[in-house]
């Protein structure tokens, strides 16, 4: 079953406390070991975010200040989100595998097989790139220890530099610095993780509707009993309900992850623009700019396939010939054409294709007025013999 | 009957005349006291206003100078609005009740009780919190006049830095100061009560809206008889037409509070990078832009809930086996699927979810945009061996 | 006839060459006088274009520049568009005729009577308001001249001011000023007649629907024939017709109507922040600009009126009894719901209400980032013991 | 058939590799001399695309250096594409054909030469303009390497100053810089080549539509056999397919042309306002920019038109009497006003328009905002007796 794969995956996180990988026995313990450490960790970011907040807003207000804010506060959101999540999970596989006997021996083990490696393939992918992003960041850090010298050892400027927040309301211990430097890095973690697991959810609901329609292609142009689009159109709307079932557990999630990625595009898009200090800062800011908008793009592009599957039954329908146009066909083609099954950002926005060009569009036009203000400056010192911009 | 509930917590506002609390013997009249108090107080905010807005024109316009412009202004207005609203509350009252009447037993006490505690959850919530913020803001204005001394005693300087319109065009005098602290009281509430207003009508309607659902959902995925949905739709389009006739009524109050939440919240947010000049001061502002957002917030979704149960019914409609999908189910549906049942800003937009993130969204531009402009200038004067900031 | 009544207010404007007042007689000769008098005009005001254009484009482009060519550019355009559409109007009076007549005694005199005042009081308004424009204008030129005293003599330093373009290309004459002081009050007037138009034009469309509004309405909720109800879709589909008829004829002059004042606002909201050098300028800039928004904000709601009036049917349809749900109120239903019956500009956008907050939200944000910027620079000499923003 | 006048125009331009003309014939092969051109062509502007990457990202990013980044990289996609499309075109070919053969005698010679004509007046338009472009670009930089003497002779200076990016990473040689031109050379018509293709592939399908529409309005009103409209809503089904097959086919083109045209409008924009060094630059400039918008528009209108001809059936629909209401005419109904029938950027945009729109919307916008930082920039200086701007 693909809960089953998913569930694997999703059990090897510390942060949910699920004791069985089969849906049937799954089961939620408060005083399980996961749950206890998911809690330990819930709890000591939340301090991390406390003194971020404190420190940000006892002096004057500046933006380089609210970056760590809304890093260390989303995370700690969103940690105690899957912490709720996993209460109710055993719940949501229940109901998922309920929705996949519908269809009478829904999945071939091909198909298992296929799903299982697609979804493996994505775990893996954003794993190694995440771990290359923070291997690329402690060598940035490393690098201007060395550069900028301080009358600290080496490890005390490179821990100060990096929690600056936290050394500037305690004094220093390297105790505190190591606990500080664990939640930073399962933080990180965290963030990839959250894309990660919106994007294997939505790859698991797009197989859902892919199964369905496969099925209905098959029959395209041909005049079917009203039986058979009676089950087609149930089985279809057992999938929408599984689809909004789903949205209403982890949409808060969604949320957090999509405003969260976008902030943090922006604040990058931001920094692009000033000088980097040495070739490993360049690579390491290229590196996790590029990766953070092929992800962002990623998890849009694999939530709008549900959208995008859950649209296609259009075209077997207008197909349907004139002597099979029954009633429930009409209720089928009514029900695709009006509703809107994707995933959302609690309610306010859906995860479609016209998102991902809004978002795009709104981030260019972010770029272009910063580029402009740039060339502005620029513009004052020019040479008058100096390149002409030949479009 | 919930009507009585609004009623009385809407009685209890010295802006509406209404002198009896039964909506059946609910009248309006012109020589009642509440509404001769009304009236005074409405020529007195329109002469402050009128103050405001000559001494903003009279010398070069500044953006300092058109907030209490637009802040007298709209509460002169929607005092006016109220008195208006005042004069067809009966009206409205009676259409309320006739619409309730259509259900049988609509309203169990148990259910009446619920309802009377969140009306007056919100409204205690509302005027607590406001009260605070208005005690801040003395504190505040008693801080700064002692920090900054002048040739004038100490209330004088409180009271020309407070009301530096007034006493520009006119001489100082004590009377006139205390009648322009007593108008600025009012009006700081005034504006707190249009939120109020507009949730606990909110409240009301979506209140209706559930209990339909709460009916309909009892009988999800059962063959009902064409009598039974006709029942239903009728009821429904009772709840929708009294959604519109209450819309028309409060829909300009609705307008101004939407308009005035979001500029005020620019206002603050714009205000929010200068720095504060005493701790007071810091703790007044933080806690008066916090309860801004939360409050239009709060406006947002409990107004956006009116439009979300309106749609509640589709799942239900969805679902209706085959042999028991009459014309009536049919229409039902139908007017479920296009029809916007929503609170609006005098039509020009209807308050959904979907408006809160495209409300949402225009304001964190803006932050992002006004920040940049700060970030920019401090570039220019950065530290080479300052924080790098690490997302 | 209400074509009568527009055609009469239409014919005493000087670009269009309609000899003969009554529809039917109605008839375009590009020789009468009047045609003549229009093409005259649009050679010289094409001219007046010519020479902005022309001295915009010869030295460093500026922004104060480019205002004066859209300002002649566009009503070179528009004179030439009424032209073309006076050519049409005797077809266009002789179809909004025919749709008139559908309707046995279609209007009474009381109605004829009322909505030939109402044009009346719009077109007078607007001329009134004009001309107190345009006076005022011509007040701040003449101040303007006392102030600076020039080389030159009174008068000519009033239209060397005024024309810029022209004198700063060809030599200075009387003639030339008095035929360029001609062309810009002809502008001036063509701007405002503009808006009138298009405003006279929605008047008399949104009368033809509430026309057969009122005849639904008084048979709302009763069990009517499908003759009945195809007879009146029958009714609506003609007007629904006739308003795309029209539209397809105006929307040229409609888009550059809608452009021209959304432009003209954002250029004076711009210089809404200069300083004005004299009380005379700032009454004439003051009144300009609320005379202006005043106007755009009329022609936006007169215009999405035929919108909202085109969908009241849908109250009327949603509560005919079962028993006569007949085919043709289905299709009734459906076109009033699925269609966009609107006046648009090219079908670029659809004047309705919706428009016009999307129009309010730019302006303001575009107002909001402009005030921003002028708060930025006055911030930094600021007193530290100035005003506190009280919100 | 209309297919051979878009594979003759297409067969002429190097990058497919497309052997006979004839649909049915009609072959790809990779070792035709077309095919193998085309992909040394391609090497070479990845090569070209490559180095501007790299000589943007070793030293500080400035927004002049991305311009040829986006400009070659874009260029080396859209031939790739090509070639890609290449590959599917004969397939594309027979889906047109076959869809054709759908009427009989769907074209008659007198609408094959008015088809081939239009096609080719827009090629030639298209071609024409551009080569007056470039030489007006080479024109400039003649003339800018006049003016700007340097230690080099005159060829090396205007190479040298043409291919910057090439030119700081290897040493000057003079094959370089004719391969580097002819590169150029190819780009700027590539550039211009998608704009036409877009257009012409537009106009095919506009037309397909157009030939249903005015079958279908030659019995506007009148009672037709449900087979009547059986027949003809399958041909209107057989176009959508086809504009969705196609569409599926080149919306990566679609995507980059739309994108990479408003990308320059804005560049070119903020262009605009640096002074320019001699006569022929501002010709130069004025020339491309206006070249550029109106081929933007056009492609825009010309690709909205498959939208606008695709909503025509509407008109008669709804005048359908009501015995000839059949349930194929209600189907039809359904899918003209539910479906949108567009080409596409990739699914993130449908070209309608309405698109149009928003996007001149936001160039206005972005414009206006630039406007206003160079006016603030000149208030200061400002002489107080200079003109007024009078609106």
């Amino acid at each position: 079953m693909r809960i089953q794969v998913i569930a694997q995956f999703f059990g090897v996180l510390p942060v949910i406390g699920i004791t069985s990988k089969n849906p049937s026995h799954m089961s939620f313990s408060w005083l399980s070991l996961r749950t206890i450490y998911s809690i330990i960790i819930v709890i000591v970011t939340g301090f991390q975010a406390a003194i971020t907040v404190y420190h940000s807003f006892s002096s004057k207000i500046e933006f380089a200040k609210t970056v760590p804010v809304i890093f260390y506060g989303s995370n700690f959101y969103v940690i105690f989100a899957f912490i709720m999540l996993a209460r109710k999970w055993p719940d949501l596989m229940e109901a998922w595998k309920r929705s996949e006997t519908c269809f009478n021996g829904f999945q071939t083990t091909l198909e298992k097989r296929y799903l299982r490696r697609r979804i493996a393939m994505i775990a893996i992918t954003v794993c190694v790139l995440s771990l290359t992003e923070h291997f690329l960041s402690l060598a940035t850090l490393v690098h201007w220890a060395k550069v900028c010298p301080d009358k600290d050892d080496y490890l005390t400027a490179v821990f100060k530099q990096e929690f600056t927040q936290l050394f500037s309301i305690t004094s220093y211990s390297l105790e505190k610095a190591i606990v500080a430097q664990f939640i930073n890095t399962i933080c990180t973690f965290v963030w990839s993780y959250m894309d990660c697991f919106v994007m294997i959810v939505s790859v698991g609901l797009s197989t859902g509707f892919k199964k369905i329609n496969s099925e209905l292609v098959a029959y395209k142009g041909k005049a079917m009993s009203e039986e058979f689009w009676e089950a087609h159109r149930t089985a279809y709307r057992g999938m929408c309900d599984l689809c909004e079932f789903v949205d209403n557990h982890i949409n808060r999630i969604t949320l957090v992850c999509f405003s969260n990625n976008l902030f943090f595009i922006c604040v990058q898009l931001l920094n692009s623009l000033n000088p980097k200090d040495s070739l490993t800062h360049t690579i390491y800011f290229w590196f996790s700019l590029i990766f953070l908008i092929v992800r962002t793009l990623a998890v849009s592009l694999y939530a709008a396939e549900v959208n995008e599957e859950a649209k296609v039954p259009i075209h077997v329908l207008r197909v349907v010939p004139r002597e099979s146009w029954f009633l429930e066909v009409k209720r089928f083609y009514e029900e695709v054409t009006n509703d809107t099954t994707a995933l959302s950002g609690m309610k306010f926005f859906f995860l479609t294709r016209r998102l991902v060009l809004s978002v795009a569009g709104t981030i260019v036009t972010y770029e272009l007025v910063l580029l402009q203000f740039h060339q502005d400056e620029e513009l004052e010192n020019k040479d008058p013999c100096g390149p002409i911009v030949m479009a």
